[in-house]
């Protein structure tokens, strides 16, 4: 035995037997009691079969009370009211005191035991009395302490995951979204007749699916391809009559090293034959309130729902966090007849506007390094000149823009965005789909500027749903705004698609599919320009009488991470990769030999090594 | 509208609104009235807000009545009780006879809808008149009908999987293979506290895991690999302390062609800690037992259980089908001083025995070619000469064999047979090591050609779960029977492995994993001779406190394909591969550009084409 801090370092695994301290059984070799206090009753109860207090009974043994684990309780289990009663216990070792007290911690909380036999009664509600102690297993010295207040480094956290997993935050997480699954999946098969199928994830590369992983075949030259969603299979499930389908799918996007992506994530994925936008929206939002957990507090419904212009209009951003305001004003028609050459040929190209954010306090918290930040922001994320007004805590302005204003402008502008002495306005004048986003993505920026000044803005504790609905059904691709691309995907009915948001992040897209096959035809050859061949098997489907259908994907990861205010999905997925794609605890990927790639008929185009080429 | 035959042939989706008759809704465009025969009460409704008969009345409404779908009921939901409410269908058509009648068919199955607005009243518990027909989708003419009678080629199925599953036999399979994974989830997530953990796909490459698919990264020469199981991540959750692990998890196995083998398949995969091989055991018959169909019947408990010694004994493979007896028995002592050479050589050689199976009516009931199909099987799977004893319907022997044998000798073999005349008896002799697993296979041939004879051995209703325990730890390699390999896997405690056998096939198999880092080392390099650094992390994770640990994992193809009675896993999977691995509708896998392949920095190695090689 050691002293206390090495004996948090090792977490030996043990197991303490305990019996009724009022029925001294000293010919048992393996006995404790536990002691409440104040002592309470006792009572002898055959070991094993003991009634677990906060869990069903079952939970410890099988059918007909056969035993199934060794154990009779959890550590977090014990009350007052088990005094007196046999336990059995198996945890890990969380601190040693004095070789004779004993902290023993498993996933439920924390148990103390103590070692000696002497009938000392310290303080605290209940612990075991333990007269055999078995050390299961030793351990070596670990990397870092299992602490929940300890801070680890992302990849010391990552290459020893197995024990990062023991923190009482992670447990947490995992335990919370297997819940939540549990819960969505009994409103959903148990309560809405949805069927739970398993689609493929070694399937035939999509049109334009740059991003699947590619998994070679025995067949030289042919390759199955890893699939970003079940889109296809799920409207073919459709077709085939399932009439309601869900599934959590495993879904595989090679994105390269992208911040807080995982190339391996999952989907609530949900489809039904017969059914409209309103309905698809229904059942969702009815689906989060059966699953939410209680200790969130209650979703309240239904859940809001805005237009995709309305979002764009109000908050430059198709996933708004409506927890706070500071929503986009366009001002245009205060510099109607304004001078300033910058405003001036905004209003006139086409589209031109200029709007603008008014942040509370803004004025009197910003610093300058702040405003420079914002401005650094609209001109390298934007290309644009971003122009600041700060209305000192006296009323006064203090910006570029106010020497051109006249005080009936000024007093216009103020007016309009309902501004206040110490606030802070940021103006931008160019095209609308320029303005809006770049307003958008500052105002997300001031927020996270105020709260740094101590502001309470956002409230991590506050779930705010909203739907937006009324998509375009084609936006211009981003590399050739030339083109069209789909806004959702390729099999969207037009203005039926939807977005359901919580706290500006997207956590589900869906839509009304087309059901004929003479309109997806025309979709994908005539506006998308895409090679129709590739699809041939889904079209000839829609073609054998599909029914209409609609559907949704939930990203869960984003979800939960979003519930349990994580930083990152990482957080609430037991075993992810690095953002590199790495997974740094067996270092996958690996090298293979050229033995092992010789089946597949593939061998590794190795790139010149630094210098050598051209 | 064209005649009945041709109607079938095209399933067009259909729209049937329905008012109550007793309310003649003229003014509705769209109404029709359900009847009952013979007329019950009448209620009217208000529409959509019609309580379901079947099925929860949530199933068409969200929270608070909001309407989820467009019908109000299932085809096959309306009975005598529904007479006079408004109803709203959605389906296919089904039959169309003389215009007039519209057999509409869903998931749930069929309704009459009468076109006619004439008061005639046909039998039949109930019908629906329609005053509005809307056709919601077109359908060309189908590569086969949707009638559960129709024979279709395993091909013309899997290219048309979509209407394939319209198939009343492939909808049950499905929608029963959902509700027994939900009912598995409720007893592990609800009842026994189990957390279901989402593990990688994407992973490392394991040692020897030549069946491993691997997927190309955008590193060079470095590639993940689909893992055979998730059975590294299941340990180092216990060692995380989850406690109590599941999911049903997505595998892959890279066999290439093998008959009934899928190339990724789904495994209910489960984990405890603290466990021993009774509690897995426990927890598994529990499992079963909550989550069986009912209308398969009940499963009576504890399973019963053997050792591997006695399986092997009794029935010549370690998984036996306990539906019949035709047990191997040794009859070595009866030969003991016999004369024949090939007796005598047999039993001089080390283990080596003379066994014999009797197959009860075998003697009158198998043909000459049976009893040569029989000897074939001997001689090519296993290299040995079947001795035949066909004891005639008088109780006379035909035997090359009889003339050797005294009358004592032939009534001490026949006694220790059990043999009656009409009997066949099987003899082998040769090592016990050939002798049983050649009984084994020729009890399950005899079987099945009793069957084929018309007796009825195994009843496909009846459900014979076996544990089998006590495997040696270790087997001679197939290949290679000088060298060892694990029976089970590199991981499992000695003694501690058993596998769940239902009517003769493996349905789960799982051990008491070793715990300890040292054995782990010891297994691993001393006896398996396998290069432990690529499982260095397993290593450290079992030497931070692993605690004790155990588990299974049921094969969940294969053990709904047995409870459905499908001759295929194919059939309980939506949309399975082909034997040679192909998606017969998708064409996957498919050829992948050179373009594509360049992120991954692989390229194809085409073998020489035919005449061109070596």
């Amino acid at each position: 035995m050691t002293s206390r801090t090495t004996a948090c370092l090792r977490a030996l695994v043990l197991r303490a037997h305990a019996c009724s301290r009022h029925h001294h059984h000293h010919h048992r070799t393996i006995s404790t009691s536990v002691q409440g206090h104040p002592p309470t009753t006792t009572t002898n109860i055959p070991e094993c079969y003991l009634p677990a207090n906060s869990r069903p009974a079952s939970s410890h043994t099988g059918p007909c009370g056969r035993v199934v684990s060794l154990r009779s309780h959890t550590c977090g289990e014990l009350r007052c009211e088990h005094a007196g009663v046999k336990v059995a216990l198996y945890g890990w070792v969380q601190y040693l005191r004095q070789d004779v007290f004993v902290v023993l911690r498993d996933h439920s909380g924390l148990t103390q035991v103590v070692i000696s036999r002497d009938d000392n009664m310290p303080t605290g509600g209940i612990e075991v009395l333990a007269e055999n102690l078995e050390v299961l297993n030793a351990c070596r010295k670990l990397p870092f302490e299992i602490k929940d207040f300890l801070k680890k480094s992302e990849s010391l956290r990552m290459r020893y995951r197995y024990l990062d997993l023991r923190s009482s935050q992670m447990q947490r997480n995992l335990r919370l979204r297997s819940r939540l699954s549990m819960r969505m999946r009994e409103y959903l098969c148990n309560d809405h007749d949805f069927v739970d199928v398993e689609t493929p994830t070694l399937f035939k590369r999509t049109p334009g699916g740059a991003k699947e992983f590619v998994v070679p075949s025995r067949e030289p030259g042919r390759f199955y391809s890893l699939p970003q969603s079940p889109q296809q299979f799920k409207q073919l499930l459709m077709v085939a009559g399932v009439d309601r389908y869900f599934q959590f799918a495993r879904c595989y996007r090679d994105e390269g090293s992208k911040p807080d992506r995982q190339p391996e994530f999952t989907q609530v994925d949900i489809e039904m034959s017969f059914v409209e936008q309103t309905g698809v929206m229904a059942l969702v939002e009815g689906l989060l309130q059966y699953s939410w957990p209680p200790e969130l507090g209650t979703l309240s419904w239904p859940f809001p729902c805005i237009t995709y212009a309305e979002a764009m209009r109000d908050y430059g951003s198709d996933k708004p966090d409506t927890r706070f305001h500071m929503k986009l004003v366009d001002i245009s028609e205060v510099f109607l007849n304004t001078e300033m050459e910058f405003l001036k040929s905004a209003l006139s190209q086409s589209e031109g506007s200029i709007q603008a954010i008014c942040v509370p306090g803004g004025g009197t918290l910003f610093k300058a390094k702040d405003l420079e930040a914002l401005k650094e922001t609209a001109r390298t994320v934007f290309g644009q000149e971003l122009s600041v007004v700060v209305l000192r805590a006296d009323g006064s302005l203090k910006s570029a823009l106010s020497k051109h204003l006249s005080p009936a402008d000024t007093e216009g502008l103020l007016g309009k965005m309902g501004a206040r002495p110490g606030d802070l306005l940021l103006v931008s004048a160019c095209s609308l789909h320029t303005v809006r986003p770049l307003l958008g993505k500052l105002r997300l920026q001031c927020a996270g500027l105020l709260e740094a000044r101590g502001v309470a803005l956002r409230d991590p504790a506050e779930f705010h749903f909203l739907w937006v609905v009324d998509f375009p059904l084609f936006l211009p691709k981003e590399e050739d705004p030339g083109a069209l691309e789909s806004a959702h995907h390729p099999f969207t009915v037009r203005g039926q698609h939807y977005d359901l948001v919580l706290n500006g992040c997207e956590v589900g897209g869906g839509s009304i599919r087309i059901h004929k096959a003479s309109e997806q035809l025309h979709v994908l050859k005539n506006i998308l320009k895409e090679d129709d061949s590739l699809l041939s098997h889904l079209l000839e489907a829609l073609d054998s009488g599909a029914p209409p259908h609609g559907g949704i994907a939930l990203g869960l990861d984003r979800l939960v991470s979003l519930m349990v205010g994580a930083p990152s999905i990482r957080d609430v997925i037991a075993f992810p990769k690095s953002f590199r794609g790495h997974d740094l605890m067996s270092q996958a990927p690996d090298y293979v030999s050229e033995e092992d790639l010789k089946p597949y008929h593939i061998s590794v185009t190795w790139p010149p090594a630094e210098g050598e080429g051209k």
